[in-house]
C-alpha cells in the first residue's frame, strides 16, 4: 500500500513535458512547498541515520552526475561531489567549463548541455549568469538539471540546507523568530531563506543591516503579508529570545561612502561578547560561508555556532536526499 | 571453439614489440581496416543493446584510465570520462597538464607519460602538437595510449564515431553517397572521415566548399583511386539522393579576403529551407560539433539531424567499445 | 593473538588529542622511526604482492579522500589519486584551490579545511607555503591530514618512497653508503632522505655538489653524529662501491655567478660514461623527478636506473600502504 505515497513523490520529483516524463529540474526554491520540503527533510533524516549506522548507501550506484562549473566554487563543487560519491555514484567534472571547453570556441550553453546530457544521468550547473540554469534545463530533454548557483539568481540547495539546519534543531519551520544580519540587499542566500521561511506560519524575522543594505523594497512588500519582518539598525535592538542568528558579510565594496562603512562594520561582527549579551541557551548561530572576519573564530567552539559544525555537513546530506529523490529511491 | 575469434581479436588489439606483448595504441584511423572496424562496431552494437536493457557493464572494473589533456576539450574529455565510468572503470584526470604539472618545470612529454604509466592501465592523451600521441605511445612500454586529438594530426575516435553513426543508420559502409561541406582544407575530422569511407567499395562524396577551402591536392590525389570525389561550390549542385550530409564550420579566420568570406558564409548554413529543397526522407544530417551558427537550431528537431541525437552518444558508445576491446573483454 | 600488534599499529597511526582519538596526520618524516617505517614498508610489500596476484584491494572502499592542491603538481596528484582508486576509494579533487575556491574570496585555510573535512574521510594537501600542512592538521579535528608538500617545508611521502626503494633493493636501511648529488642546499627531498637514513645505523653519504649548493650547515651539524657525511666536489672523488646514487637538479637560477654555474653544470650530469666509470653491478640510480637534463635518457634503459622503473610505482604503493594503515586495515 505504498503506492499512493510513491505516486505523490513521483508527482513532485517528476515533470511531464509534452507528454514525456522527465525527472524534475531543481532551479529555484520557489518550486518547493512545505509538503515537498518535508519529504526532502525526512529523506535527509533517513540518510543521516543510515550514515551514522555506517550503512553503505547505493542510491546513485551506476549513475553518472555531470558537475559543470562555469565559475569557480570549490565549496559547492566539493559538496555535490561528496553527495554523489557517498551515494555510490560517479561524477564527470569540468571545473572551469568556460576555459576548458567548446564554450571557448563559441558554442552555445544549450549545445554544451545537450552534449553533456549524453554523458550523464543528471547535470549540476554553476554559472555566473542569472537565468542560465533555466536555459540549461530547457536544453536538457532527458536528464534533470540542478541549479548550483546562477549569478545573482538562485542557489536553491543552499537555501534548502539552511532551512534543514533550522528544522533539524527545532523540529519545525513555523513559529520561529530569527535574526538575519549583514548585507540584505544583495545576498541571494538571504533572499531565498526569507522566502523559504515565509512558506510557514507565524514566523518573524529581525533584519539587522545598515540602511543602505536593507532588504529590497519589492521583496519586502511581497513578503510582508506572509512573514513578520522587523528592520533594526543596531544590535542593541536585538531581542534575546531569538531561535537563530543568520549572519552574512557586509561587503565593503558596496559602500560608496567609506565613512558610513566604517561606522557600521564593527557593529556587524559576532564576537563572544555579543553572544553573551544577546544570546540564549537554545539558539543557533548560522552563516552561509565563506566568512571574512564577520564571525570571530573564538565563537567557533560555542556549541551554538553551527555554520561549520552543521550547515556544511547538512549541505552534503540535503544534496544526497535531493539527488536520491530525483534519481532513485533510497 | 571461441579460441580462433579470440585470437583474431587479440591479434588486432594487441601489439608485439621487441618480443613483448603490449595492448594496442590507437593513434590513427589508418590502423583500422574494414575487418577491425566491423569488430569494433559489432561490439558497439552489443554495448548499446546491453545499456538499453539496463545491464550494468563492468569491463573496466578495477581499471584506471589516465585522461591527460594538454589542451582544453570538455567534449572529448567528458565523452572519454563517461565511457570509462559507464564500464565501471575509474579515471585519473589532469585537464590542463601543461599548467598543472611537471611539464611546467620543463619535463619532457616522454617522462610525463612514463610517470602516468605507473598510475594507470591506459592513457588517453589530448595534445595541441601533431605527433605528440606517437611520442607518448613510444614512451609508454606497458600501457596502451589512445590519441584523443593531437593538433592538426589525428583524432581517430572522432572518425570512428562518425563512421559508426553512418553504419548504424544504413547497416553498411559501402555503396554510399554523401556530402561533406565547409572547410575541407583544414578539418582533420573531415580528412579522417574521407579516408575511412575510402576503405569501403563504391562510395562517393560530394565536396562542397569555397575554392580556397577545398580538400588538399595531395589527399585528393591519394584518395581518387579509392573513392569517387566530386567537388562542387554551390548547394544548387547538391544531388537530392544523398545518404548523409556532413557539415563543418567555415572558419572566418582562414580567409585573407573578407569579401570572399562574406560571399560564401551564408551559402554554407543548413536551414530548414535547404533540408526541404535538397533533402530526402532517409538521409542523416551530421556535424562534428561544436557548431557556431552553421546549422540553424530549428533543424535540431528534424529527426534526420543526428549530430546531437546520435553522434554525441555514439561517441561514448564507440569509445566504450574501443576501451573494452583493448583492455578487457565484454 | 593479533591484539597486541593491532594495538601497536593503532598506537602509531592514531593520535589522541584532548581525549579524542583522531587518525594520525602525516606532516613530516620526523614523525617516523625505524619501527613505524618498517610497519609501513612491510605493508607496502604486501600490497605489491597482492597487486601482482591481480587481487582486488578494497581497503578504501566507501572512503572519500579530498585532494586539495593549492599549487599544481600533476605527478604527486596523480600518484595519490591512483593510490586511492587502486584501493577502491574515491576522491574529491580540487587541483587549483587558490583559483577555484572560497580562498579567492578571502577565506582562511583553516575554514577551507574545516569545510572539506565534512566532505571526506581524509585530506591530502599540497600548498606552496611552509607550515600550511600543520595549520590544516590543526583545523581538521575529525579526519587525518596528509602533507603532499608544503613549499620549502616537507614532503614526507616523497621521502618515504625514496627510503622504500632503497629498502626494496637492499632489504635493509642500515650499513649503506650512498651518494647524493646536485643542489643539496635547497632540496627538501634531499634533506628528508638524509634525515631518514640517519635514523638507521652505520650509514654513510657522499655529498656531491658545488660549494655554493652544499648542505646547510645547521642540518650538517645536527646530522653529523648520526650519519657519516663526506662532502666532495668532483665525480672523480666518488667511490665505486656505492649502494645508490641519488641525483637532483642543479638549478641555474640559484647561481649569482654564471661562470661558476657553467663550471659545474656539465660535471653534474649522469651519462652512460659515468655509470661505466664509477658504477658497480649492484647499485641503483635514483632521482626524485622531474629531471631536466641532469640524467641522460640513454641511462634509462640501464636496469640500475630506478627513477622511472621503481621510484614512481613505489610512490603509488607506499601511499597505498600509508592510506591503508591510517584509514583502514588491509
Amino acid at each position: 500500500m505504498t503506492q499512493p505515497m510513491e505516486a505523490k513523490r513521483l508527482n513532485f520529483f517528476m515533470d511531464k513535458i509534452n507528454g514525456n516524463f522527465k525527472k524534475k529540474d531543481i532551479l529555484s526554491l520557489d518550486q518547493f512547498d512545505p509538503k515537498s520540503l518535508s519529504k526532502l527533510f525526512r529523506t535527509t533524516d533517513t540518510i543521516i541515520r543510515k550514515l551514522k549506522r555506517k550503512k553503505r548507501l547505493t542510491s546513485l550506484s551506476g549513475k553518472i552526475i555531470a558537475l559543470l562549473f562555469f565559475e569557480p566554487s570549490s565549496r559547492t563543487f566539493g559538496s555535490f561531489a561528496s553527495a554523489v560519491k557517498r551515494l555510490g555514484g560517479q561524477t564527470i567534472e569540468v571545473q572551469d567549463v568556460g576555459r576548458n571547453s567548446s564554450v571557448a570556441k563559441g558554442e552555445s550553453l544549450s549545445d554544451t548541455i545537450k552534449v553533456f546530457e549524453s554523458y550523464s544521468d543528471a547535470i549540476v550547473i554553476r554559472h555566473p549568469e542569472k537565468g542560465s540554469a533555466k536555459i540549461a534545463a530547457q536544453a536538457a530533454t532527458t536528464v534533470p538539471v540542478i541549479n548550483a548557483g546562477d549569478g545573482t539568481g538562485e542557489h536553491p540547495t543552499q537555501a534548502i540546507l539552511d532551512l534543514y539546519t533550522i528544522y533539524q534543531k527545532f523540529k519545525r519551520l513555523d513559529n520561529l523568530t530569527g535574526l538575519i544580519a549583514g548585507d540584505l540587499l544583495n545576498g541571494r542566500t538571504v533572499h531565498s531563506l526569507i522566502k523559504g521561511l515565509s512558506l510557514y506560519k507565524k514566523n518573524a524575522l529581525y533584519l539587522l543591516s545598515p540602511k543602505s543594505l536593507g532588504l529590497p523594497t519589492e521583496l519586502m512588500n511581497n513578503l510582508a503579508k506572509k512573514i513578520r519582518l522587523v528592520e533594526i539598525e543596531n544590535e542593541t535592538d536585538m531581542p534575546t529570545n531569538l531561535h537563530f542568528w543568520y549572519w552574512t558579510r557586509v561587503q565593503k565594496e558596496r559602500f560608496k561612502n567609506l565613512q558610513e562603512y566604517k561606522k557600521v562594520k564593527n557593529r556587524f561582527i559576532i564576537a563572544p561578547e555579543l553572544v553573551v549579551k544577546k544570546g540564549n541557551q537554545h539558539m543557533i548561530i548560522m552563516h552561509p560561508l565563506p566568512r571574512v572576519g564577520e564571525i570571530d573564530p573564538r565563537v567557533d567552539d560555542d556549541e551554538r555556532a553551527v555554520y561549520l559544525k552543521l550547515q556544511v555537513p547538512n549541505g552534503v546530506y540535503t544534496r544526497m536526499a535531493l539527488l536520491t529523490l530525483i534519481l532513485s529511491r533510497l
